[in-house]
């Protein structure tokens, strides 16, 4: 059925690219694999099949949609395959896509990202060495944005690294005696524990761990503990006591063995987390800083004054205003009576020596 | 000429007092007086007079409509006054602005604001006494606006306080080697540098005064001196050096020679200063919130790290978060890269002894 028997407006390829970012953005926004979504379209535009990316062990969103196609009795010899992410040329839990396009007779393929993957790359050259037409760039700035922290995590070869402050309006994450709960609102730590739920890690310090006795689960607003579990790392030599919240109800407790913040993501690239959210304390976040591995700040600012109480920042070696670590400012939210602050870390900013 | 003839709509009393609210606002901000407004309209709605006040010695809004209305030939016996603030019955400067509507035969005063002032105070009792119809409240949330930092100071029978705090996202307001240029950016630099313009007194303490050596101008951004300058306070028993910006070009400068914020307002109400710009250092700054004489923190917070240097609050006697001086945030505004926060300290608040 062609679009001028039915009289209606062929979709062109962008609309089809809007339509898989859509279908993309069903996918889970944690574990190793991206978010990615795919449309089949015949020549004249209308829609063969469609799919997306359910997570690490299931179809890739190509392999999908053309089981889609299948399912609905489509011919696809000669259809556009449009997808936000290039195909992978990789046999790694699957099979690689390219061949499932070449094999299925597509002409065309249109990619929003090309795929910084060193070891899953090389889908389109495959693809253009079979015959086939191929187009990226296709809406890449919203199919960067429905990759999230895996495209920065595969380009840097480590986990994405947000750092979390929840601070008073001098910096501070405690009064003089040690207490803390709350300086932020609760809409604050509602937003938080949000984020906790789209990370595969959160890290603390030992210090944190045996000091506050936090959970470090993700729960929603009524308390209860979201589907997704982040892993829950905590950084030292100091083991976590029997009884502590961290071995309760939650994500898999982790030890890292280390102060070194290379190693601790070395150990996480292993196990393949793509966000990692550092959570405290001021020492860890100052070697996460230090050691120039932080990406993006999470910045929750109350309006509280504390005058006295353990700052928000350790040591960064700063001895001069030149030297101060300068971040970019992403974005400002009121949250109730705090401001939420998304500012990112300039990957030429001097953090590691002043 | 009535409204019927022209065929024009009569201005209702709420048209007239916005004119009046926009009049009063040609006013000046600084100063011992209130900014007022004040029309003078027929009973069928027609302007007769308008007038403002320009500041101490000059006449009040309500005679220069007064003078405005014969100016014009008018008539006002019977008219309605509109005035943004209560009419003084106070022989100060200038003489009783209820007499003067007596006297001219005024029939009906509708007025924004009462006035808070015990020794001006009186104006409508007098009026109503003398026969003439008195509304008040009138777009009081505008009106109480428009009167700024007046109507609290002479509320609390002291200055208004603002206190600035201008701080790395961790609550610093120097490297570990007292250097400071810049934290904030030249953004937030100008928009502190309008808000001097508008105060009457700047005040720091002595270790500001000597380390930083800062002159307390108010420029625009060319670097020129605004018309108006604030007084320039030092706090505190060391004398301001001979070469000491703070002697060059600028407000008049004050020693008080006390450590005691209650002593400084004092001195400087005697001055009929209204409004006070507390700027540092952090010393000060907990000296001003312990005495509960903060009556708003403005907060500039750069995207900026440091991990040491001194903090933008000294000790404020808080032992435990329950001592906590929390503010209630009235907005939030993205100041180029910086957050610019304004927050009001609740009277109640337990700034004293914790």
């Amino acid at each position: 059925m062609s679009s001028i028997e039915t009289g209606v407006r062929a979709p062109s390829e962008a609309d089809a690219m809007r339509r898989a970012l859509e279908l993309g953005r069903r996918g889970p926004a944690t574990g190793p694999n991206p978010r990615v979504g795919a449309v089949l379209l015949d020549p004249s535009g209308d829609v063969l099949g469609e799919g997306w990316h359910r997570g690490a062990g299931t179809a890739h969103a190509e392999v999908a949609a053309l089981t889609d196609a299948a399912e609905r009795g489509a011919d696809v010899r000669g259809a556009t395959a449009v997808v936000t992410l290039e195909p992978c040329n990789h046999t790694g839990r699957t099979g690689p896509c390219s061949e499932a396009l070449i094999a299925a007779g597509v002409g065309r393929v249109v990619v929003s990202v090309p795929d910084p993957n060193p070891v899953a790359a090389g889908g389109a050259e495959r693809l253009r060495a079979a015959g086939v037409d191929v187009e990226t760039g296709l809406l890449a700035d919203e199919g960067r944005a429905l990759l999230g922290a895996w495209l920065p995590s595969v380009e840097r070869g480590r986990p994405f690294v947000t750092l979390k402050l929840a601070t008073s309006l001098d910096g501070r994450i405690a009064a003089a005696d040690g207490s803390s709960r709350w300086i932020t609102s609760d809409v604050s730590r509602r937003h938080a524990h949000d984020l906790r739920s789209e990370v595969d890690a959160i890290v603390v310090g030992t210090g944190t761990a045996l000091v506050d006795d936090p959970s470090l689960t993700a729960r929603n607003a009524a308390g209860e503990l979201h589907g997704h579990q982040p892993l829950r790392v905590v950084v030292g030599h100091r083991d976590v006591p029997d009884g502590a919240r961290l071995r309760g109800p939650g994500g898999e407790l982790v030890q890292a063995r280390t102060h070194d913040p290379a190693e601790v993501l070395a150990l996480l690239a292993e196990r393949e987390v793509r966000h990692v959210l550092v959570e405290g304390g001021p020492t860890l976040a100052a070697a996460f800083l230090r050691a120039g591995l932080v990406d993006e700040v999470h910045a929750y600012v109350a309006p509280v004054l504390l005058g006295s109480g353990p700052s928000a920042m350790g040591d960064l070696g700063v001895a001069t205003i030149g030297g101060a670590v300068r971040l970019t400012t992403r974005s400002v939210l009121p949250l109730g009576p705090d401001v939420f602050v998304v500012a990112t870390v300039d990957p030429h900013s001097p953090t590691e020596e002043h």
